[in-house]
């Protein structure tokens, strides 16, 4: 066929196929994920053009349907762990099966003791059984520790009693528990002899294995319609009630705390800072998560923009692509550049949690309050980005973004909850700013370290004066750190200072938390800044213009969120007007270096039209016949007359209304 | 029953029925919209509960039912044409009447000669003809100069010819179009004598009147769905093709241009720029629908954040209401002030229009240009603010927003194509850029008027300095004005002499567009602000207390605009960073001012439980047991095992997935 974006793809300053394997992170994962792409975009089972129109429980029944098929797959053809992950990445589509393998199982792997991994594991890698993770309730989300539900433990019988004591005590939410899952870790308050022992998980069976009825004194059931057409519809988001539900006693997660046969509550040696260190893996994936949504945006609206023409046709040539125009491009290619710096600092999360991991087994329990802050923050900052750069994408393809064939709306509905799970965003940040502040208040003693690190040169930066002079030289690393760095560091240490003049710290902490928060993502985007500029520094990019053409990415990154954010720059004194604004000269000399690569740039993603699941963003560009030719299949062009139009329009024309015995 | 709210009422330190007839602009009103409201509220017809769970034949069914019936009691109770603009309001579901009433028929009272008013406008008030707005096509939106349908005059048959000469000429996006109208405005290129001249509106039949079948030569149908479960998706948006369609010549809209019989082109005294006074109509009740959806949106989050409860529990005592939190209200209170502030600058754009209109009959030109780039930049400043503000107004509600039943994504999806049609809010901005830039140039001979007479103190503007030096002094209304006065001028002075560095002004203005739209912004904020002041100094606004808790939203609302764009006032020199700061402390102690105020101030919209459709905001605040009682009525639910777990799931915890011969 004709591939209109022909033309986009000449200008390419850079060898694609390098960009491809630096966005993926290897050669290896390339070729598998491509491999699985190919694999689900080829299978009819996995279309999912018709999902939005489908009613909820066909809707349901097709996702059932998809995930025992991917299952098939992955036994048939002896998919490794990798591939399996990449193919339910591809299938696109939520399903209790997401729970099951990144929380279910985790969950056991992580606070489960090593009998108990040795009986539940193999069941659940086998799905055997198939589990979900049911923290939050009716009541309670943010604070677990204020979750109501309770496991009562009874020495006579050995047993732990799960009751549901009051209607907000009921568990609300979790994916997978609704319809689905046989299993569930529960998390309950802990009584043991009377007394209150705090949260833990349990593992309670739901389901008979047998005929899937919900086991005696267990009430379950969906949730109801979430946002959006298709979207989270898929996952039976569940709700759950326990009457005086009995469990063994072996079934409560014993790898931190152990409960005895005769009631004695034991710490194991295992320390309990262990959980973060499952916090640390679960955010880390979001972070990717949100790259992935953000680049399918970003490729969507980035295609379309350089189809789409509006304006400036002179003696009757062809209008300008939108992508021509400054707003558009100061819109578009810092969402962009964002997708690009999120993928990289995602990478570099997985680094380090590999090495909390490492150093957790070996005792080292120095960097997790920092990996932790990290994390929690990045998942806060990519995922607000994420949620609304999609939204902003759907708007630069002007009207038609609204149509469901768009891929957009789909992608913002589905994509939106994670501001929300794994941690409020608002609520993270909170919990950055501790431990900034935190920081900042032991500087006189304790080196900071990691993303910290720069906090160790705080007086220093208090101090520095930036030197750029001209627009140029912005285009320089060393000098946008710097900045960057002055600006989080002048912000944690005024808000520190001003938390010292309340006589009640915790007062003041609450006062002043809007301005915590903003002191919160100064330190984040810094961490995001630097993290892009160490990938540039690293060997492993290869390939005519990669590194140039990311390296322009990542000044569009910094500059743009400089530019965003000046107030901050100026108001702390870290940069004159006069440099403020020198740094938006430079980032429209850098949006017209963007522009010859911009196709080639969401190319990299490598992603199918499959996956990417739009019209405005199909590879070849052919974006208006697919338009016109999908409209056709809305139920509603069935028949030329609407249904109804005999019943209630008719009356209406001919004035016959009031006449009318048709009850309406 | 009980109301869980009620201890949030008893703190308010206004009279709300006061506030109630504030925000309704009249006793008058208040009683009218009160009394539409409530006949919608009570009759089970009008019931929107189940609209995101039906398919769309059924949901598009259900919607021609409830237009047929609604039209029935207009005119059985022979309601007023303000009453059925309340009514039709409250119905709250996005259908063909809204084009006909709201385009076609001020379409035709605009731009039709009398003999075409009085032949169609009867027709279309009787609804013997329903008619809706064909001017976007596949290829053109945001250009109209570029719509590609054409109309050629055959002066043999007397007679325009219309067609659609290329795929991308097809009409697509006219709501009403798809399903339901026998009548369009169409909007095509005139062609007399082979010669283009300009784009046209004709009244073009489209459906028989008979049985509704298309006209000869049209292809009509529905372009598919759009964003949201039911939202948008009650409307049938069109497409539309004509094969060389004959109309008469007298169905070309000719109160301005005529073609005669003889193929003449003749312009009547009817000045062209009449079209502008419809655009400022049209865009003034666009920003009264902004200033509805956000309070809406507002009024949920703020009564769900003073039922929901999350930390800080002493003793077993009851958590902290999460509208306590500094972060909260700071994402809140805003959005609450902005909502009270479109109220009011859509009351005073109201009053615009109908000034400008009065001018227009006494041929007084001279405020078009400054009414016209004020009501575009207005629209796009609301529209932007509202979408936004509806999704973090989601946001605040965590985890329970997101459901259906939160009425919260419905209100996102069906309101967010309001920054895109009727002008996308960038391009708009663009125009007031234009018109800012062209207001500076002229400084030396023109006094600029209206919402731009600032400018003409621009001289001062650029010098001044602000005198502010406590957090206090900043509750006055007069130096607030003064700040945003000097930085709207300043940038817009600013810019123009960057673009007079240009040998092309246009080439400038390409370049240097995405600093113009910073431009208009503030100019437009400026204006937001202003009316908000104004509206205060009015004598029209009694009750104890009503004027105070106004004056304490209008400051949120400056200062909160002040401390996001901080940037723009410290850049350009208007603010130090020190008052700055004093702002942003003054914001703090707003804050406690609305929040004892704040659940009533939203319940002073006056919204019934129906027209808001939320759980999480009901009236009496019983939310969790509501929530719980609606999970259940979810189909999934309609059965304890699901469709589909004989067939997928079951085969998958027996291992007999691979064996099973069912076809997955
Ligand atoms: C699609 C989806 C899937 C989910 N899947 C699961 C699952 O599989 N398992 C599971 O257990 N749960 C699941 N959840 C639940 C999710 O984890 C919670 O919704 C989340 O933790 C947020 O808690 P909440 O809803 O109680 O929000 P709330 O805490 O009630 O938040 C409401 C508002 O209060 C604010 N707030 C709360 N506390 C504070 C504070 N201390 N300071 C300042 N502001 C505060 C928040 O910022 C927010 O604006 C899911 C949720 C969604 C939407
Ligand atoms: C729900 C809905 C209902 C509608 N109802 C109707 C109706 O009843 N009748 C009708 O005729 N139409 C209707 N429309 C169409 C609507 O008016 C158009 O979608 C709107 O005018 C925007 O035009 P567009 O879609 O061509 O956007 P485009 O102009 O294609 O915009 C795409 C992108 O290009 C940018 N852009 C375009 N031009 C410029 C420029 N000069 N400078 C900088 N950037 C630019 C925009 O900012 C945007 O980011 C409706 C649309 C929707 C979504």
């Amino acid at each position: 066929g004709v591939d209109y974006l022909t033309d986009e793809r000449k200008t390419a300053q850079f060898d694609i196929e390098a960009m491809k394997v630096a966005w993926a992170g290897s050669r290896e994962t390339l070729e598998v994920s491509d491999r699985m792409a190919k694999l689900v975009a080829n299978d009819p089972v996995f279309e999912k053009f018709s999902r939005p129109m489908l009613g909820r429980k066909e809707l349901f029944k097709n996702t059932l349907r998809k995930a025992a098929y991917a299952w098939k797959l992955i036994v048939s053809l002896g998919l490794s762990e990798e591939e399996a992950k990449w193919l339910r990445l591809y299938i696109d589509e939520p399903a209790f099966t997401d729970l099951h393998w990144g929380m279910f199982i985790p969950a056991i792997e992580g606070q489960g003791t090593e009998e108990q991994k040795q009986k539940w594991l193999p069941l659940a890698q086998k799905m055997q059984i198939i589990g979900c993770y049911a923290q939050t309730e009716l009541g309670h989300g943010s604070n677990v520790q204020g979750l109501e539900t309770t496991a009562t433990f009874d020495p006579q019988t050995d047993e732990f009693v799960l009751h549901s004591p009051t209607l907000t005590s009921s568990k609300w939410w979790p994916g997978g528990l609704g319809k689905v899952s046989t299993h569930a870790i529960v998390y309950a308050r802990l009584i043991v002899g009377g007394q209150f022992h705090g949260v833990h998980g349990f593992i309670v069976q739901l389901r008979s294995l047998e005929d899937h009825s919900p086991v005696d004194g267990i009430t379950v059931g969906d949730i109801g319609l979430k946002f959006g057409n298709g979207a989270y519809n898929t996952m039976d988001n569940g709700v759950l009630r326990f009457d005086h539900v009995r469990i063994p006693r072996n079934q409560m997660l014993m790898r931190v705390s152990q409960v005895t046969k005769e009631g004695e509550i034991m710490q194991s040696d295992v320390p309990r800072q262990l959980i973060y260190g499952t916090m640390v893996y679960v955010r880390q994936t979001i972070v990717a998560d949100a790259s992935k949504a953000l680049s399918r945006a970003v490729c969507i609206a980035t295609r379309y923009s350089a189809v789409r023409r509006q304006f400036g046709s002179r003696n009757g040539g062809p209008e300008t692509q939108v992508i021509d125009y400054k707003t558009q491009q100061n819109r578009l290619f810092p969402l962009l550049a964002s997708a690009y710096a999120f993928r990289f600092v995602g990478e570099w999360l997985k680094w380090l949690y590999m090495d909390v991991k490492q150093r957790l087994a070996a005792n080292d329990f120095s960097t997790l309050p920092e990996a932790h802050a990290c994390t929690a923050g990045l998942k806060s900052l990519t995922t607000t980005a994420t949620a609304d750069g999609i939204e902003e994408c759907r708007k630069l393809c002007g009207g038609h973004g609204y149509l469901v064939s768009s891929g957009l709306p789909e992608l913002f509905a589905v994509y939106i909850p994670a501001c929300t799970y794994e941690g409020d965003n608002v609520v993270l940040l909170l919990q950055v700013a501790r431990f900034l502040v935190k920081t900042v208040s032991e500087l006189g003693h304790k080196k900071p370290v990691g993303t910290t690190a720069y906090m160790g040169r705080a007086a220093g930066l208090l101090q520095t004066n930036c030197a750029v002079q001209t627009a140029e030289e912005w285009l320089n690393p060393g000098a946008i750190v710097e900045a960057f760095e002055a600006r989080a560091a002048r912000m944690a240490v005024g808000i520190a200072q001003r938390l010292a003049k309340f006589e009640n710290p915790e007062q003041g902490f609450a006062e002043l938390a809007a301005d915590l928060v903003e002191a919160s993502v100064a330190h984040c985007q810094l961490i995001v800044v630097s993290k892009f500029i160490e990938k540039l520094q690293q060997q492993d990019i290869r390939g005519k213009g990669v590194r140039e053409s990311l390296e322009v990415l990542c000044y569009v990154y910094a500059l743009f969120t400089l530019h965003k954010h000046q107030g901050d720059f100026l108001a702390t004194g870290c940069l004159s007007p006069k440099q403020a604004s020198l740094a938006n000269d430079q980032l429209r000399t850098l949006y017209s270096k963007v522009r010859p690569n911009a196709v080639a740039l969401v190319d990299s993603f490598s992603y199918t039209d499959h996956y990417l699941g739009s019209i405005l963003g199909r590879y070849d560009g052919n974006v208006y016949p697919k338009l016109y030719e999908a409209a056709w299949e809305d139920p509603l062009n069935d028949s030329d007359v609407a249904d109804g139009f005999h019943q209630y329009v008719q009356p209406m024309l001919k004035q016959k209304l009031l006449l009318s015995s048709a009850k309406l």
